[in-house]
């Protein structure tokens, strides 16, 4: 029942049952459980299914999923992080979000993060076919569409725990908690243990990418980086900063970017996007000024692209000189949205 | 020109000329000039004019504005934190963001955040009147619409510098950078100087605030917080999480926290909320199921709201057993967004 309007990273197979990440009882259960699923991960990359060969040919990436007995060793070591990502959303109508009065409980999942040499990881494994990707970022890309928010989940709390090991309040070293959900400072004087503060938690960071419209409605704003490869243009796209709309965070990153004034946003649609764990919130935005000064420091060139060229470049087939990121990016959806809505194809 | 829908926060009197951050010559020059405007911060709290005794009285609460003069001995200590907010705004037709080809540039503002003695801070500013306010919530919701878009962003900021001190990669001590907006590890062997990682950047916590629409169209979900004044509700909210999409965190909040399911979500506004650095993403949720089953651990009680009590309520006058949170919180705008947009008012 995906939506085809979601984005890839967006789908919620699991439900978080974050009330149960503070039972730590329940937690034990869940881990032992035969049917729980673990995802192995070695330097934020998932291990995946399939030979290392097809690479090239395969359509779709799988996850590896293992079971207690397969990393009941690893999970007890010192260096691993374990994470609670949520139980299988029933599919039934009447489904609870809860564990079912049938007695049967839907699948826990975790995702465990260790640092020990991967070669000894696959052995373990004892699944043969299994690898961690060379090329993570491109296989990150592959998944099926369940898997991939799942991914987005777990590689984005691995990030944090990966970055965040130290208080940011005292460097004292901080332990983790709540199933994954929460690091506290071991130090029993720092100030982060008295009240509620936002370093005991997650980190996740709101990013404005937006589709600019050039007054006539007609074209679009591209813009790219050095490091995209030649010919591919993107939206322009930046962190969201402390006190700020996500309206004003448009306007100011599009002038920064590309000289160009904004006046109308208009939100279409976001994507989490874990690497390491940020929020994109794709907007429209209509220009009200048309002339072009990139911004030398980030973006090589920024430029008009006519709607039929843009067409013609995501439709493919035609040879426009522009190439757009590919479909699992919020930026490819909000151009596709821009052709769609306002064109008569 | 602020626009009426524009949320409390919101207002960009300064254009916050990120480029400048990096040029040191060009902030030191600014630093000096008589022109610039120095705010100053203690304990998080923004000194503000007028005497303290009026404070029940007056209507609006004003920032104290400084001169170089005033508080160049202040940032010259190492205790003090400095950050750089922008340059004003020009109201001109042909405004430029930049600084005018005129030769007269906009005056500067800054952030100035002491831990030295308030008592001394008072006799240094040499001005009367001013005062730490003693209710900081209450007052900070007081100012100007102009003066709070400033507070937001400064107080962000501030807040950030003071629980995230220590490198949270490998626990070593961290300088400021950028006009105020970074921070830099000391540890020239970690891992946080290669690459660009968020440890250096002041963090903003998205959250999802909404009002949920009962299925029949006339009738609002709201709950309380056992802090609240007695007959206070407001709207439910919550963080967004790893891997999470904005309407994926409206429907999770919504049930974790009432128990009801939410279908469609809709973006409405969102607002800055520097206590400490939220960005509050308003949304309305329209209800798919209507039991409540209130999470005893974050909400005292939820309950469904028919709109005519609600009207009652925020244009005042009737008692109705209904307080609904003040004009500067997304929450009452969405309220009174949701009666303008549903009713014949
Ligand atoms: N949370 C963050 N994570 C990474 N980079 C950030 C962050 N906040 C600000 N930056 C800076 O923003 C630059 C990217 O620019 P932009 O995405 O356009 O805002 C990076 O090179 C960093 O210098
Ligand atoms: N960034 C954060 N800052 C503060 N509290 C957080 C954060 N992320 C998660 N929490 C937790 O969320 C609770 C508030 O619940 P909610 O606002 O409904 O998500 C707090 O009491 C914290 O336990
Ligand atoms: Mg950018
Ligand atoms: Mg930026
Ligand atoms: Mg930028
Ligand atoms: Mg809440
Ligand atoms: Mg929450
Ligand atoms: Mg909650
Ligand atoms: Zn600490
Ligand atoms: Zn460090």
């Amino acid at each position: 029942d995906l939506r085809p309007q979601e984005n890839y990273f967006s789908s919620e197979m699991l439900d978080r049952l974050s009330e149960k990440r503070t039972d730590k009882v329940w937690l034990e259960v869940k881990q032992s459980d035969p049917d729980t699923v673990y995802l192995l991960f070695s330097g934020l990359s998932p291990m995946v299914g399939g030979s290392q060969e097809d690479q090239e040919t395969r359509d779709e990436t799988k996850l590896c999923r293992f079971r207690y007995e397969a990393v009941k060793d690893l999970i007890l070591k010192p260096a691993t992080v374990l994470i609670f990502l949520g139980v299988e959303k029933r599919k039934t109508a009447s489904s609870s979000s809860q564990s079912g009065e049938l007695g049967q409980e839907a699948p826990a999942w975790f995702a465990v993060s260790t640092d020990q040499d991967t070669a000894e990881l696959l052995k373990r494994s004892r699944e043969k076919n299994c690898f961690f990707p060379k090329t993570p970022n491109r296989d990150l890309l592959n998944l099926s569409e369940e898997e991939a928010g799942v991914v987005a989940q777990a590689r984005s709390v691995l990030a944090w725990h990966s970055r965040y090991s130290f208080c940011p309040t005292c460097g004292s070293s901080t332990e983790l908690q709540d199933g994954g959900y929460r690091r506290s400072c071991v130090n029993s004087d720092c100030r982060s243990l008295q009240g509620v503060h936002n370093t005991c938690y997650p980190r996740v960071d709101p990013v404005v990418i937006m589709l600019v419209i050039h007054p006539d409605g007609n074209q679009c704003l591209l813009g790219r980086k050095k490091i995209f490869p030649v010919g591919m243009f993107s939206c322009l796209a930046g962190f969201i900063e402390p006190g700020e709309t996500i309206e004003h965070a448009v306007r100011r990153e599009v002038e920064e970017e590309s000289g160009v004034k904004v006046g109308p946003v208009q939100y279409v649609s976001c994507q989490p996007w874990p690497m390491p764990s940020n929020l994109m919130i794709g907007c429209f935005a209509v220009a009200i000024s048309t002339d072009i000064r990139a911004d030398e420091k980030e973006i090589e060139e920024a430029r008009w692209f006519p709607r039929q060229q843009v067409i013609d470049s995501v439709f493919g087939g035609v040879r426009t000189g522009l190439t757009v990121p590919p479909r699992q990016t919020i930026a490819h959806q909000l151009i596709r949205h821009w052709i769609g809505v306002n064109s008569n194809l």
